[in-house]
């Protein structure tokens, strides 16, 4: 079986990151979100409550699978025998960085192999940071993010 | 069964192409080698030497094969009925290339997905036009192309 | 009045350029696009056809005119006594050229400045030369370029 | 009236912001400068002070003003009913950061544009930052910020 | 005597530093390697420490000092006599900044240039702050760092 | 002695040049301008011409010479025995394009070191096609390239 895992840190999911999911998807026999949890970050949203993001928007999409890990992602790949990381690609400081990470963790797991795929072009100005910085100061982003991160934002008292 | 395409012009094939191929075959149940045949573009060789370097060069590859087009990739994508395209990055100069033909392919042929994979490091600087350069000059390439590819230089008079 | 100049070879226009156009007239008085009549290019289309793809193209702008010229830009712009240039960015490759542009074209008019509009994301892929090239082996370029242009594809016999 | 828009921390303004001004002040009737309050950010100098600094800088252009605003942008065009903004561009990664936020700035606020002007060469190297960190260690700024900048600097005790 | 400077944090060396170390040592008559001291920022090893590790590394390097510093590196290269600044570059985003900074350098103290070497290949992705990072989660760094700085890592208690 | 070879077409050499070799000559004991003969290209300055520019340009710098070679670089090092390479770098599509031909040289000639410099600020746009172009259509290149270069331009006939 084909299994793709998608690392990040899903705080909160984007529909930038479930289109390279049902992309991702068609591709594979299984993806699995692999939610990272970095104890030294200060996330707006619990791990739990990311989960259930990810959770209701892949309701329909059988082959997805949602899982976390601390440390490493090669450790992780090494740990659960995943041989694909996909990532998405928006624009060229994403590549460099990308590049750089998949080259140590082809270091650190040598049967590890990262593809990339591109982001859709009308998402290509998305990411979690720019979501959560406009929807601090009341901005809609009703279509950049599924319902339930939605809901969670009108609750959040800054 | 999963297949992924592989094109380019292969006018030659290095070992940075074979570097992507065999990861490719690692990952893809198949993968098809798909030579560009441009008539617009003048090769230094001819469609059936590159398939000849090719096939050499994959012998001991099962799940590789070789197949030519004329054309849009697209149109080829559509009427193989394949829906994964294989590239290699090197540089920020390919990433935006190969993104601009990765949304042209995308808008005429939708279900098709085309996969970045990062180029070994060890071949970060090589190219076709690289090896043709060297050689013609004279240059070393033995750890640059494969056997035959290196034989065809040594009988060019140029 | 405020006239912005948007130069160009137009060879054929597609919806990306008239994306620009359309933006720059409700910034500016008046936009004149002005098309490079280049003797050493070899273009597909005619500088008249070319006028008359962008005359039907922007029938339903009242602020836009058509006119072209030969020679350096900052030429046109002084005999013009126009101050203000547009042009579209899509990627870096194009930011790093059209700078280089601007330069030399407030060196060699330093009263002219370049003002740059970002692509829209839907066109971000597209060019001239992309569309050509579809065009040229069959493939759809009915949302790409204006109706006119199509027409004059259809009857191009390669 | 044609009014653009000029956003930024100013924190100090150099002349690197002066330049991309007196050259907007040319092409539009009216320059807002428009001063981000920034709460979470911590600025070497107060809102008041930027503001001073400015005032003594633009004393001799007319057709532009100083402005300040917190939270989003989009909503700060949106209330001043502004449709420009115009924005200095550097380097490859201004580039990248400033197409994220016009095209973030488009989905909020669809009738306002960003209009991007090339830094002037001799600024390239020029930011507030850098500024900042070699006025700390005593390196000499003169003729990086405007007089009133550089009196400031010279009372700061570190 | 020809006398290069090589800034830089090195907090902690890595072989791609040395990599570098080793090159420009060959090239220059002295090659200076200049730790510099940001009480700012919170690195890993003190200065001591890192000193340590320099000089453990490049005992077989008769040519190559030892220094360190605090404030701005023009200023250093100022009060040493010193005109060379070496540094090595691996990525685009590495590029931009290296001018910045080379442009500032340049300014503050105009007798002196920056030479820039190309990284090596294998070495492309590599930093200090990936090694620390690999390094944390007890991931392999043994060919990424010298012995001195692999024993150091292996003492650590996160 | 410590030699540095500057190697380009120079057709024609732009006060770009002359600020790279102006710079070199005070860090290396001798620079060797080396131009390119490549009998594909179609150069509008014989290599006479652009010998007798830069001589005319260099005639107050004692240390700098210039010669002229066919074929690869790294041949032309290893027969004159020279080991480090100057190369002037712009902009990120020179930086990686300068990078491959650095991996490239390097392979063939390990002993061999490419050092780049950043280009002033003030030529950052400055390139022997643009020159060209402009001086092609009458524009005044007069502080773009050297009084010898100027001259020539002006008894061209096109």
């Amino acid at each position: 079986m084909r299994v793709a895992v998608y690392p990040g840190s899903f705080d909160p999911v984007t529909y930038g990151h479930l289109d390279i999911i049902e992309r991702g998807a068609k591709i594979f026999d299984k993806v699995v979100i692999a939610i990272l949890e970095n104890p030294n970050k200060n996330p707006l949203f619990t791990i739990e409550q990311r989960k259930e993001f990810l959770l209701s928007a892949i309701a329909e999409l059988p082959n997805v699978e949602i899982d976390s890990f601390q440390g490493l992602l090669a450790d992780y790949m090494i740990s659960t025998k995943a041989h694909v990381i996909i990532k998405g690609l928006r624009a060229v400081s994403d590549f460099e960085y990308e590049l750089q990470m998949a080259s140590i963790n082809k270091k650190l797991a040598p049967n590890v192999e990262t593809l990339f795929m591109m982001t859709n072009n009308k998402y290509s100005f998305l990411s979690s940071s720019v979501v959560k910085e406009v929807a601090k100061y009341g901005g809609d982003v009703s279509d950049l993010v599924p319902p339930a991160v939605l809901r969670a934002f009108n609750v959040i008292v800054y």
